[in-house]
């Protein structure tokens, strides 16, 4: 099977695609936009892209090509600890750094280890953390630093000399994967936290209580919600999208019946699936 | 007056930035906690950083901010179309050109006009439009091309030879004024789209239904909202809250009631100001 994922090689994605494709072809692609054409055109059988709070890629994108693309639906949804690490090239010292490279977020991220132990080491913004480690590993005659993760680390023979520098113990980061088949995804080697349905719910008029009489149509099922997104539609500034996780399995009757009452609203929506979501080490 | 923005320098928050704050002293900050930091120390007066769909910066970031810094409120909101432009040193011609620098989002921003009229030239990630920008005019001697805004044309002396070439025209990014005030900034020389209140909502526990009543508050009151967005607490992972905008001017008696009947609700409620929506040029 070929699995699209938001590269480069040693990218937070790859770290989560190589747990939950282990054994199949993963392939690279430079953008999120690139991962779903490649899943539409039938070059890959799925994609994995970030959905939350990730630094290599804007993630309202992800949200914004599902809307675009109904034919492509949710699989699984993976949760990853994002854990920085300080990394030098096995030949140096740590103490002789001159400058440390990262993506601009991993930099923001570690903010307070790096101001209170490399205070006047020069910081440099890179387009990826795994480019940065990858810049590290290729210039030995450099006394430079990375910000990047453990996969990067292996990937590129770097050395960690600290590690989790960043500043929130429990920054994490949501993947999806995406396919143009629904729910097929299940892995019992991983650890399950939950299951969920996704649904994109687009509302006739930009009309006063129209997404509360949408969420009226969960509450009253006692159905949680843990995720709502408003996105802008492209056609205009003031029309709205809405992206909506509801908590729990599938219960057939339950869910036919929220969807039919949705759709009685004169809503558009497209149900995404309902999916495991799983965690992944970081 | 000192006004923190998201840097680098030209980058599309100083393009906002320049249109907002014309006569003040604007100072570049690495990420968008440093914004924070600089207003919540007295460093800089205001700061302006990115609120949605920004390619520099992972804008969540301005929520969990906001959300941990309950003395910063947002005084403005500001939208500005994105529009990327090919640039190239004006000592060459624009055939000539064998590798074109940006941002990756910008690339992917613009991947139907480079995939149609620049297929086989090579295409390099960079750490911001400008950054790669002030890269092809320091190196009049490489036969490069930037993606990247007007301002970065201007400011580093390049020659614009494609304008406009996003995949899609109405692609935009919203801004946010941010200080310690609530509500002080005014400007007629701009275009103004509309009022609307800030708020930042955390339900008392994570139960089936509490965004349904809080919705109720302004639903019945016909407040209509335009934005809604939930965002994890670094607490654990089932935690939740939310950043609504409700349309329309502050109107004391329906507004604080409004609040009153929130407060009464047992939420967390931090109001972030009733601001305006300004219309900036891309």
């Amino acid at each position: 099977m070929k699995i699209a994922f938001l590269g480069p090689q040693a990218s937070f994605t790859q770290l989560a695609a190589t747990q939950l494709f282990p054994d199949e072809e993963l392939l690279p692609q430079a953008n999120i936009l690139d991962c779903f054409i490649a899943v539409e055109n039938g070059e890959v059988d799925k994609a994995v892209v970030p959905l939350e709070n990730s630094i290599e890629g804007t993630v309202s994108m992800t949200l914004d090509y599902l809307y675009k693309t109904p034919s492509i639906k949710i699989e699984a949804e993976a949760i990853m600890p994002i854990a920085h690490h300080l990394m030098i090239h096995p030949d140096h010292l740590v103490e002789e750094t001159e400058k440390i490279y990262s993506h601009p977020q991993a930099l923001a991220q570690s903010f307070h280890f790096l101001d209170t132990h490399y205070k006047t080491v020069q910081r440099q913004d890179f387009s990826s953390t795994a480019a940065a480690a990858k810049y590290v590993s290729e210039n030995p005659d450099l006394k430079i630093a990375a910000v990047a993760n453990q996969f990067a680390a292996n990937l590129y023979g770097l050395k960690i000399v600290h590690r989790n520098i960043q500043d929130f113990e429990q920054n994490h980061t949501r993947f999806i994967i995406i396919s143009k088949q629904q729910n097929s995804y299940d892995n019992h080697k991983l650890d399950v936290l939950g299951e969920k349905s996704g649904l994109l719910i687009t509302l006739p008029e930009d009309h006063a209580g129209g997404l509360h009489q949408v969420l009226s149509v969960f509450a009253w099922r006692k159905m949680n919600l843990s995720k709502i997104e408003s996105r802008t539609l492209k056609t205009g500034l003031g029309n709205y999208f809405f992206f909506i996780n509801v908590v729990g399995k599938w219960e057939p009757i339950l869910h036919e019946n929220a969807l039919e009452e949705l759709k009685s609203l004169n809503v558009d929506i497209d149900f995404l699936g309902n999916y495991k979501e799983y965690l992944l080490e970081g």
